[in-house]
Order: C-alpha cells, then structure tokens, then sequence
C-alpha cells in the first residue's frame, strides 16, 4: 500500500531497426528521466536513490546499438522500461535495499515531454 | 505489464449546470493537458501521438455548450476524460494502433496545477 | 537585484478576431497559468500572492467577450499579460504590498505546456 | 473508473532518529507537495481541493518533532503519506464531500525534485 | 516589453572531443527541450511555433558528429543554443513572422532536469 | 550572452522574526530547489553542477535557526537566494570553474509550486 519513487536520468544514442520507426531508423540520442516506484512498508529513499543511479550509471553516456547485450534488439523506451525494470529487480532480490521484501516495481522512462513508457512487475 | 503514454492539450468554452458549480455555472474555458496511457507490450509511441492529437482536434477550439452530443449534459473535467477515452477506444478497436490488443487505457485530464480527472477502463 | 515570483491561475472562455487566428476565432477558453515577478530587495510573499489571487479572481471563470473593458480589443496572451500587468501595477502603486517601492514587473501567462507570453515594464 | 487529484502543499520542520537517516537526524524541514488521487464517478473539484487544504493546514508551518501525536514515531515521507490519507479518509467518512462513496484513495508527497512517497487504500 | 515563448523538442546522438568532457566524449544522445523567446509588441504564436517546429526538424533524429556544418565543433548544449538561435533568426530576418520587427530573442535547451544553456541576443 | 544553469535541491527547518510572517514564525521547513544561471561563452555544465551541489551541501538538512552566520538574520527565501549567490561567487573568484570570467550569476530558489525568489548581480 505504500510506495516510494526515486528519479534520475541518462542520456544515450541508439537507432531503431524497421519501417515504423521512420526517422528513428537513423542514429540519434534521448534523454531519458527515469522514475522507479518501489512498493513496500518502509523504504529508504537515500538508498533507493544510490541503487536507481548505480543502475542508470551502467546505461549513461553510451550508443546503445553497441553494447553486446541489447544486439538484435530494438531498444525502444518500453524495451529500456523493461531493462532497467529487470536490473533494478536483480539488485533488489540481491539485498541492495535490506533484507526488506519489495512487493512490486514499476518503472517509468519519460523520453520528451509528451511521450513515456513504463513497465509495472512484482518482484517475485 | 508494459505502457505507453502520449500527451497532448486542447483548449475549449463551457460551462456548467448546477449550484453546486458556483462560478464555473458562468461560461468560462480551459486548456485540458490530456495523457493517454495505453497498456501493452509493443506499441509505436509516434503512431499513438498522432492518434491523440486526431481525437483531440474534435474538441480543440470549441465552445462545449454548442456540441450536439454533450446537449443536457455538464462537461466536466472527468466525463470528459470519460468522453476522450470512449473515442480513442472506438479508434483503437478501429485498427488505428493495428492489430495489437490494447489491454487498458487510462485518459487523464489536467484542468489546472492544483486539480486533474481521470477515467480507467480495459479495452474489450 | 532581488526578486520574488508568485504565481497562480484562471479560467476563461474568449473568441479572437482575424482570419491569422484560424480556429481561435471560435469561442473556445484557455487555463492561464499567471507568474508575477517583482523586482525589489525584501518583499512579502504572502502578501505578493495575495495581490496576484485578487487580481486574477477579475478574471477568473469569465467569457472575455462579455467584458466591457475588452470590447473591441484581441483578449491574445500577450494582450493579457499586459492586463494583469497594468491591474497589479495599479494595486502596486495604491500600496497593496507597502510603501515598499517596487522596480519592476513582469508577469507571465502559460496558455497551454509549448506557448506563453510575458510582459515586463518598470514601475514607475 | 473515474478519479479526480487535487494538489497543495505544507513546510515543516522536523528529524529523524535512527542511523540509516545520515543527515537527516539534524534537524531540517521540507517542502511537501501533496496529490490526493479520489476514485469515484462525480466528484466536485472545488470541494476535494477545498477538503485537502483543510487538512494539510493542519501540518503546514509546524515542527513535527513538537506534534504530541507523532512523538516517539519517525516522520518520513512515507509515513507522512500515510498520516495525511487517514485524516482525508476520516473527513470523508464524515461527509466533507457529501454522501457520495469514494472506493479509494491515494496521497503522495513529493519531497524534492527527485523523491516522493505515496499510501493507497480502500475507503472502508 | 512583449514577449512570446514556444517551446518545441528534439533527439539527437552526438560525441563531444576533449578529456573535459568525460564520459560524454563517448557516442551518447540527448532530447533536448527548446524554448524560444520572440521579443515584440504583438505576435501569432501559432506561426511562431511552427517555425520552431520547422528549425528543429533539421536536428531531429540526427547524429550531430555526422552534420557537415558541425564538422570539427564541439556540439554542447550552448553551442547548439547558438545555432537554433542563428537559424531562427535568419528565418525571421526573411519575413517567417511576417513583416514584425523582433527586437531579441533567446533560445534555451534543456537537456535534462538538472542543466540547461540559453543563447540570448538582438536581431539586428 | 550564453547562459547556463544547473539545478539542485537542500531540505532545511528555520523560523522566521516578525509580525508579517504570520505562522512562519514557528520552527518550520522548507525543500529549496536552486537554479543557478551563469553567464559566459563556454561553460562545463558538469564543473558548474559539482560547484552547485558542492555550496548547498552547507546548507542541506540543516537548522538555519542555529547556523552562527545568520544569527540575527530572518532567512527568508530571497535572503537565503543572495547567500547561496555571494558562496558561488566567492568560489567562482577562487578558481572553482577554472580561469573563465563569469559575467553575472542569477540565483533562484523555489520554495513551493507558486512561490520562488531569485538575486542577480555581476560576478566583479
């Protein structure tokens, strides 16, 4: 029933691969403002906040079409909801925030001012 | 799991019935911020904007009092989130977004700094 | 060298005439979203709100139209900037926030999240 | 279905005991930026936002180290969150927004720019 | 003593040359929020958005270590407030806005919540 | 004419001296967000962002009621805008932002959604 929310950003470069995507296909760069919901009791924000920027550290200043991990992939925003949703997660099962049980994330990336996409889980 | 928003704003005339209204009984205007968030996993953000902004630009620059479909009825914030979201989900069972099957889709409405509306429904 | 800000909103309905103004010649209204900055070495803030919500209350849940001291006139933005300018100015000089004397003004109006207009005069 | 958010804000002081707060067992203060989120069909706006000004006043410009009612307890966000929905759930109960039911409620207090905290519950 | 403002978005990829830059010497991107503020008695905002609109799309979904123009220039955030601010000038210099005289204008990118950069002159 | 400005936030509890200040005369808080305009050619966002953070750590959950430099002060928001400018300006003189002269420096602090005060003065 409770919930914190901490927020950072990171800014990389990356091309979309398909007709869709139109001018997206060519290579070109976002700011992304990441907002991470952590459901739970009682939460430290300070820590909440420390765990989000390690993890947006790890995406920050890079082209995302070549980092191994994402090749083949579009990384569209949903993807990148869904990516830092998944390193986020790890983290947390791994003792990052205590040994306190998160009952669901949700992260959000908003990519300009009217467009954003998120991705909501339990954390298992 | 996965959502999308997209966000755009129309500006119209209205007022409303009832004492209850105090003095937006008056004929008065808003600009409504509108945020549409779609939930599904793959959906095209540009594709979902540009729908947005078609089921929009029925609204924008209108006197809501004159509207044949909204005759007897107060246009408030939210049934006209309630009204934005019916016609973005006749467009979407349309095909405008595709194939894909939208799960839900939540309208909201910002009227002011201090106050916004919201309708949540899935998408049958 | 100093200044404070106070910001506040209304709501009105208007009608713009000139082809230029395309479907804005419609009745049809806007949220505006007001900031008052006053330059000057230690003001009230309080106080300073106060005065802008007094002002803005002229205005707030009005058809423009309808106003006798707009006949004739384009209510635009930047012509309302420059009304609630002249408003606060007058109240300024009345000694609505003191005998404290006031450089200058500026006050801004949002129309809607991509547009808004300021106008800024000395008090003289 | 529908839902409507009414926003305002409170400053306090106060300090947190334990040695995960860092710095915040000093004494400090913070800028509360509160969003109450009500679900129900026809709400009136003014009412709502009218009913939450009632209740942060409550909190606004105190030292809530000083609140008899919160001694021994540490004030977080998130506790804070919790505190400012029970007393909004209890003047609703009472009838402050009339006879209507309201399912649900949502407050969240956003603490600074990149930090808030939010307690969701039914309205029994 | 008027102005306008209107704001519009773009994405690019861009690489920046010197150890200064740390780790945005790397390929990297960003969306970067203009606004623009025209500085004139009386002007049609909608006409002033479109040429903004017009301007940005020679950056949008761009990778700026690629333009020409760029070649062998650091592409910061107030470099490129320069060169929007140069190319809007140009536009209005050729009667995009109509036969108005603008006196100034100030071009601001926001790059992310934390930092932004602004070019400010007179248009002779 | 370039301009840029980074942003930061500190968290504060303080009590104001005077009739005029109504209930801010208790021990109160306040979250400060700081925008700090510097104006020159070419600055290193990142250097001005460090600087930032590294002047409002001094103040950051801090009782200002009890810092020995404001004894006898009313730290008002606009006071407290010309202390945070006369800190960055001194380091600004000592080097921090490396050889580069700063014409003038603008420092705003927003204290709640409709309330902000700024201090603007050249750096000698």
């Amino acid at each position: 029933m409770y919930s914190i929310t901490v927020s950072h950003h990171f800014m990389i470069a990356h091309s979309l691969v398909g007709a869709v995507f139109g001018p997206a296909q060519q290579m070109h760069g976002a700011t992304y403002v990441v907002e991470a919901e952590l459901r739970r009791d009682t939460l430290d924000i300070g820590r909440a906040l420390d765990l989000l920027k390690t993890v947006l550290a790890e995406f920050d200043y890079r082209n995302l079409d070549e980092v191994a991990e994402f090749r083949g992939r579009n990384t569209t925003t949903e993807f990148l909801a869904g990516e830092v949703h998944k390193r986020l997660a790890q983290r947390v099962r791994e003792g990052a925030l205590g040994s306190q049980a998160i009952a669901s994330l949700r992260v959000l990336l908003r990519e300009n001012p009217v467009a954003w996409a998120a991705y909501d889980a339990p954390l298992g």
